[in-house]
């Protein structure tokens, strides 16, 4: 049988049984675990408090392509999907390791662009690089592994796992920006130069919403996500680890009116199922998001709520109610890039 | 210019250079850094103590190839050779995080084959597999990341940069059969078949030093690297980071039985040159290596001295004291795989 056939999911499923088989009698470090294997963050109990780590890999012609994104870019990209991982737990990151494995026909003036753009975020989130390692390989991979705490001592993060039914489902900024701006680079949408060059900007120049995570963990949310695979994918990772489904107001989605002005109703396809806009989807009392609403420095949109009903489902309701069936869910990694 | 006019070495200087600046003014978690880029090992101090953090990427047909490596051998290697980086530094592993991308065409049964590898030593070292990700990729690449932290609360990890002139330099173990290995799985070298799994086997299946390293710790020791690249280069990343020179015996180098058994002299060179052995240098006072040998349960041997001059030299001496050229002086990440 080929990875191919179980999927992404299916694979971590399997990895992740027979590492808690293999790890059924934890050593001292395994017995502080709070959130293992199939989450993006790990989550663990530290005298410092709890510690929070996660990794990503971006292989060229899979994740990204060289010639649709600067170095810079990539640079800046790479770090912003990592702490995305950290900003949808409500997170403060600290260290960064960095593993580049690169051809050596690289031009030395590229990899120290892609190092400012890394560098130009990461001082902007605190975060240290501290280390990492530099490798030859026939093609450019980077893997970033960052590390970071919770708020306070003793204060649990955001989890996928915490959605509970009546709660509103809220998220932060615009989506589908991104996903445009994916489209725009590929060359299967054209658009004005300052719609190209703002939806572009989406695309290579996400900013993780590390302020917005840290907000709602201080106004008591306790269930988020961030939006890498797409809107319906990932508040799907929040109804299956929850054990609740989703009913999502499709009309109420805040669509990017640059994208909506651009595309009119189909954008509201790319808000759904285009990942990498790096927002946060959560979910809360219509009080607690009022308030998040009052003081976040960014949109914040209820679009629909948790029910105990069709657990592990997201349900797209139409404006006027009826169940509405979008083309595309996300992307697996091991499925094609999303068109 | 291309990474390879400047090599491994040239590149990670630039970017040390270029992340020192923009790092001048460090953030919170900054200000704790006692050791950043350019070590195999991050480490920084928090509350709950000294902190270590490695990462290393390993990329099909440059580091492995499936031809030649079990997928377990393979699991297990990627494990070994991460955890080798914190037993350089008499470190306790604690937590690892794997990112591993692949074609999607790989059979589940190597995957879950690579995970029993990767577990098996986990295990062993009580370190716990708390996180990763897996992604779709041409050719296979794994990054694994390995936290940990040091003995005791304020206990300083053993370092590259405190080598003193007069002190002894010693070796854990057997060195060369690694090399050795690789000759015959590349079939540059045949041997009887007791001989060739033996040596396969140290090249498929190292074992991280990690209690010698903190036995290391425990006697006084202060500077110890790990050979990964070679004998020769990596004590010469001691020489250059104390800024002293190494005067090596060559008839002292304890080359491993098996290997000069099947090569007779040649054995020394890949001793010298050939990485991956995993073994331990470290340098102290005679007193101190006699105490460690009592106490060692794998062979300690004293190869040679430190001196004030030639400062990040090394230099061999012949049986006689002559001094001795080897060919090979171990390999640069961006230079050709060592024949």
């Amino acid at each position: 049988m080929k990875v191919s056939e179980i999927g992404e999911f299916g694979l971590i499923d399997r990895l992740a049984k027979m590492i808690a088989q293999a790890q059924a009698k934890p050593s001292a470090s395994g017995q502080q675990v709070l959130i293992g294997i199939g989450d993006d963050t790990a989550v663990w109990k530290s005298t410092a408090g709890i510690q929070l780590a996660t990794v990503d890999t971006f292989i060229q012609d899979v994740h990204f392509s060289l010639g649709e994104t600067s170095w810079e870019d990539l640079g800046w990209k790479a770090m912003a999907a990592n702490l995305s991982d950290i900003a949808a737990m409500g997170g403060v990151p600290t260290y960064a390791l960095v593993s580049l494995s690169l051809p050596e026909t690289t031009e030395v003036d590229n990899v120290m662009a892609f190092n400012r753009g890394m560098l130009a975020l990461a001082s902007e989130s605190g975060v240290t690089i501290v280390g990492g390692n530099i490798s030859s390989a026939p093609l450019v991979a980077i893997s970033i592994t960052i590390l970071g705490n919770t708020t306070g001592i003793n204060q649990y993060p955001l989890t996928r796992a915490a959605a509970r039914p009546g709660e509103q489902i809220a998220v932060t900024g615009y989506i589908g920006a991104a996903a445009g701006g994916l489209k725009l680079i590929t060359r299967q949408l054209q658009a004005d130069p300052e719609t190209t060059a703002y939806l572009k900007k989406a695309f290579t120049h996400p900013q993780p919403r590390l302020k917005e995570g840290q907000l709602l963990v201080k106004q008591g949310i306790k269930a988020a996500i961030d939006i890498s695979d797409g809107l319906i994918q990932d508040l799907g990772h929040i109804c299956e680890a929850s054990q609740v489904g989703a009913r999502l107001q499709t009309a109420r989605i805040p669509v990017d009116p640059t994208l909506q002005a651009r595309l009119g109703e189909a954008a509201l396809e790319l808000a759904l199922s285009g990942g990498e806009d790096y927002e946060l989807i959560f979910t809360g009392s219509a009080d607690k998001i009022d308030k998040i609403r009052q003081l976040a420095t960014c949109p914040i949109t209820a679009i629909g709520e948790i029910v105990a009903e069709d657990k592990g489902k997201v349900t797209l309701l139409d404006s006027n109610g009826q169940v509405f069936s979008p083309d595309k869910t996300g992307w697996d990694h091991f499925a094609a890039r999303p068109s």
